[in-house]
């Protein structure tokens, strides 16, 4: 944003900040396919492994903490990668992930290095799992951080890019309201592919195909019946904690 | 939506759905010479005068209710052809406006006839003023009903076209958050000489002069500082009741 | 308010209005008893006697609903007198009590003729009883329409009077949230008298006094310890949908 | 309740009211399966047939309102047999389903017959149709109007039973969060033949399939993983405005 | 949970976590002394003996801070013997109470350790003491972390128990809505010689017993009035912030 | 409060407790220079100086932590010093403001020597400013640990005085809601005059004449037309997050 103006500028830039290895795929990898496929950059900062709090299958398999992380990080890269995006760990240990000011500090660094256009992130409430809000809190707050010239850390300023909440596992119980519905048909299969890389939580590909199929009723009645829509359309849903700016209703 | 796919598409239509004659000027003037601006199609349905409830001045000088629904009327067909947009008249009595099935079916008929892509209408709360929410009740219960071909009223049933609150005179009062931000600068001027087509209601035009110098600040800043976005910018902000449905989370 | 100024002012007004003839005793007793003792006027609006909802004893006796009619006014009156206050009945029906365009005119009417500096109703919710929101519903209704000059209906306009909610007998199932603690102690005798005028309700007299003790406690937990409070402080809660006006924070 | 101690208790009874005449079947069909498989009375009232709202496909084959009509009651009727429940129509015509008080009273003569020991009906809100809180509004109304012996209606006066909201269409818009998640698993496959009596709405056989199972798994996930649960658990989510009434915590 | 199936059950357990001493006693004394007379196990938590917020009367008479959580585990141990249940004391100080990640993981010890059928802490606001949520916030989140298999604590993991916030001193002021009413009337003697065992406490042996009768009227209002209550019937009242899991509506 | 009652009572005094050096001014300058007016004592706390996140343009010329601290302290205390007030500097350290119980400690001691009759601070909520909340969040934690006789602080126990919260930068963005509008018109150049020593900030300097002149139009909105308010009346807005204590509804 603050770049030389004459130079071309750099491909749009999202962030995607998650506790655990294996959110982003199947809460936001819809989004994330189509960016890549648009020839955005996508960069996925994943806070935890989930090693202790989403691992449970390996654990009563007796698996190390050491060989768990290692196997959650080898089918996250998979997943980033069938995406088409960059992933970044930064092993802060889950369950619990703790806000903390230097962990904070680290996410304004990734703020400052990629200057995103759009950020992902969980919403602030979840009942089943305190690493998710914990996760979104800081990500808000480095988003705010970065975006002052008097925070001392690397790179320059941010503006003040949109952010969208994607959808928990149990919306209701976590104040979830659909607030935007992305169609995600067209990169449908690449997201079902990115699931399967998730070798472990095989129970859950099914369920997300239903939960995409299901947005895509909702999209479609709240779009008319006839729009040339596919029978079958596939969405995600998204919440905006802050005002969309535009320059068109629609 | 289904009309001869061979024809070329009409405009883009918007439908806008007030309670008095002069509410669409303040509240949603920018989006409607914005929209007006582009070619396309904005129909105003007032209705009703504002006779009683609005027109304060021209009762202490004595006017008869006939004359002050002619002022008002005289004065709303003014600033809407400034703006760029048609405007139909109810006439169905302020002060109390009451929501009735008739007058429902009449809002019906309008959105079979217009096959809105856009509608706009007041917030559902409005603690200062009854009329704001009952046209808003009868503004969304009609564009469900209309969806409906069991529906018996005459024309093509509709889509599910996208619904925007405007913003209400205490906004904080009304449970108004702002949700869109429309940066309506390059019609600015539009707005300013369709607030003046108003003469009673001198006072309002630096009130809601100064409302969109303030959304524009909010505007700016939740767009990041360095968008190349003018010294001052106007805005207008709106509430969206149902999700936003998009190809592309920006 | 617009009365010829030089004219000395006229004593304060309160206009109470309730849906049932005993409501007002038990909710809000205490504020009129220390208007009263002001030398203020009050004046209390019964839109219903209760006759069906709220007189289960009397229709078991076998009694007609002319004859519980009569019991209930008797009632009211000996406790509106006892409190200092006037009594109007508006005979509505109630159980349900309907809303209707001709019952809001007619507290139009109530509104121009008393003009209240402060208006008592119920809240706006009440899962276990329809009647209360209605007729809070159109008390907010027929303040705003009665201060419309264009208004058709008897008398001045009246200005913006503040409204308050008295406690549901259910707070918390109502949204009911005690924004206002009002120190009844030094009236809290005539209100236990006139609770001793409802005679078939004995049951009820211990449950108002055990609740005005409880919001006493509450009181005085949010004046601090060292008021010189009374050891047993008698309140009554409140909630304002509209904000106060001041010029001074305390 | 009050009938002669000395009998032996009627079977529990349950009173379901609906907007239109396959909601029962989808939203609450498990429910009336298991009352009914233990031996209790299950009544379904059904406002309307759907005719207008709900019938789309019919109306595009060029039935007429009376045709329409017919195929809805019997599709209906199949189904509540099905499900081994009576059901009443009441014919008060859809789309839009008007409140008023003559069929809130046909209402209160519907509990006063039926004595329900559980009320079932839609939630309060729902921005996608309004005949269901319309429905909603008159079922809790006629609800405490039917409690009250000063009421004019035949039948021995009802209770205060427990209300259970079933779940809508769009849960997140309507304001819906599961407080209740209801083991269905054994009444299953009833409630998978009761939808399949609705011939003409075949696409939501497998969409109300997968929110049972969806439904389930959030069973699952709030009662511990050991359970003993089956592997596939069947469910359905309702709310309650009024709270539980218990002896024990569980 | 995941015991040895052929080994007889052990008896249900409750988990009470509270941040004072005194708490368990006002708050679900009642609900303790229902589960201890049906022959269950209850554990209460006291994360703090309340030694410098709730003891004014001892810091006004000179006691020093060692005497204060002397007397008040006196009487803590006392009142839990009453009820019939056991007590733990963490001592982790209070006035503030801090939520840490290592008392957290002592809670989560205790869950593993009693294996809970039932959760009872207090609710996540309190504007009037920040230890009461603090305390909920450390007992909900160790709740999840003791279901993980990969949190390194000693026993057994648990399964989901239900967990229920106990009523606060200013219900209104701290969102509390009534969501379970719990009948107490037969251990109600139970109760009220558990409150005489805090002797310093005098004054709110008579407050929680009228709070007691007002919950059962309550109680009464929501059961119908003809179910064979005692003319007193005493209740305590509670929250549910995760959904009820039952095989029947009721 | 608990001082020798033959002794004149001191000036009522009130604390104003901000996140950072400048919010005093633009957010409750009226109501300090009213209550300074009226010959009370007005102790404003700054936790910090502002230095990093609200110093924009000085850290683009260059200029040193130490000199912004520096500049910033100067322009605080001028425009302190204008409104007749003491300020206290606690220089924590701001972007991010850390809660900690030090911190908090401190602010304990400031309630007890200035022995607050009102305190003033942020709201709990600010998605744009994550200080905000944090100084609001240590104000109300510290207001109720300093009326502990059991908290280990200097000085007497404080009563419970009431709090405002004074209005942010987007009201509608955080939950704010004017509870509260307070006529400062009386002081207004006094504001002004302070607002004129922030002179970095020139910009805000009408943003917030504008918003006093809104909030004035509301404030005439709420009172009646009638009460002889000047043309041009400026007010404050502020929510109450304690109930107000009163002997009289107004």
């Amino acid at each position: 944003m603050t770049h030389d103006e004459t130079a071309p500028a750099p491909p749009r830039s999202t962030l995607v900040i998650t506790a655990h290895a294996g959110d982003f795929v199947w809460r936001a990898g819809g989004a994330i396919a189509l960016a890549a496929s648009r020839g955005e950059r996508v960069t996925i900062g994943c806070l935890t492994y989930g090693e202790r709090g989403e691992s449970a299958k390996a654990w009563r398999q007796g698996k190390t903490l050491e060989e768990i992380k290692g196997i959650r990080r080898e089918e996250a890269e998979k997943a980033a990668a069938t995406l088409g995006a960059e992933i970044v760990f930064f092993d802060a240990g889950d369950y619990p992930l703790l806000a903390t000011p230097e962990l904070t500090d680290q996410l304004v660094g990734a703020y400052r290095k990629t200057q995103p256009d759009v950020v992902l992130t969980h919403p602030l409430e979840d009942p089943y799992n305190g690493d998710h809000p914990a996760a979104a809190r800081m990500a808000l707050d480095a988003r705010v951080l970065a975006q002052a010239i008097g925070y001392p850390a690397e790179g320059e300023i941010i503006g003040a890019p949109p952010v969208f909440f994607f959808e928990p596992h149990q919306p209701e119980m976590c104040g979830f309201k659909p607030e935007v519905l992305l169609d995600i048909t067209e990169v449908w299969e690449t997201k079902r592919r990115a699931m399967e890389c998730l070798a472990a939580q095989q129970h859950l590909w099914d369920y997300y195909t239903d939960l995409a199929i299901r947005r895509g009723v909702q999209l479609k009645r709240n779009a008319g019946p006839n729009l040339g829509l596919p029978h079958t359309t596939y969405a995600e849903a998204y919440m905006r904690p802050y005002p969309q700016i535009t320059g068109e209703l629609a």
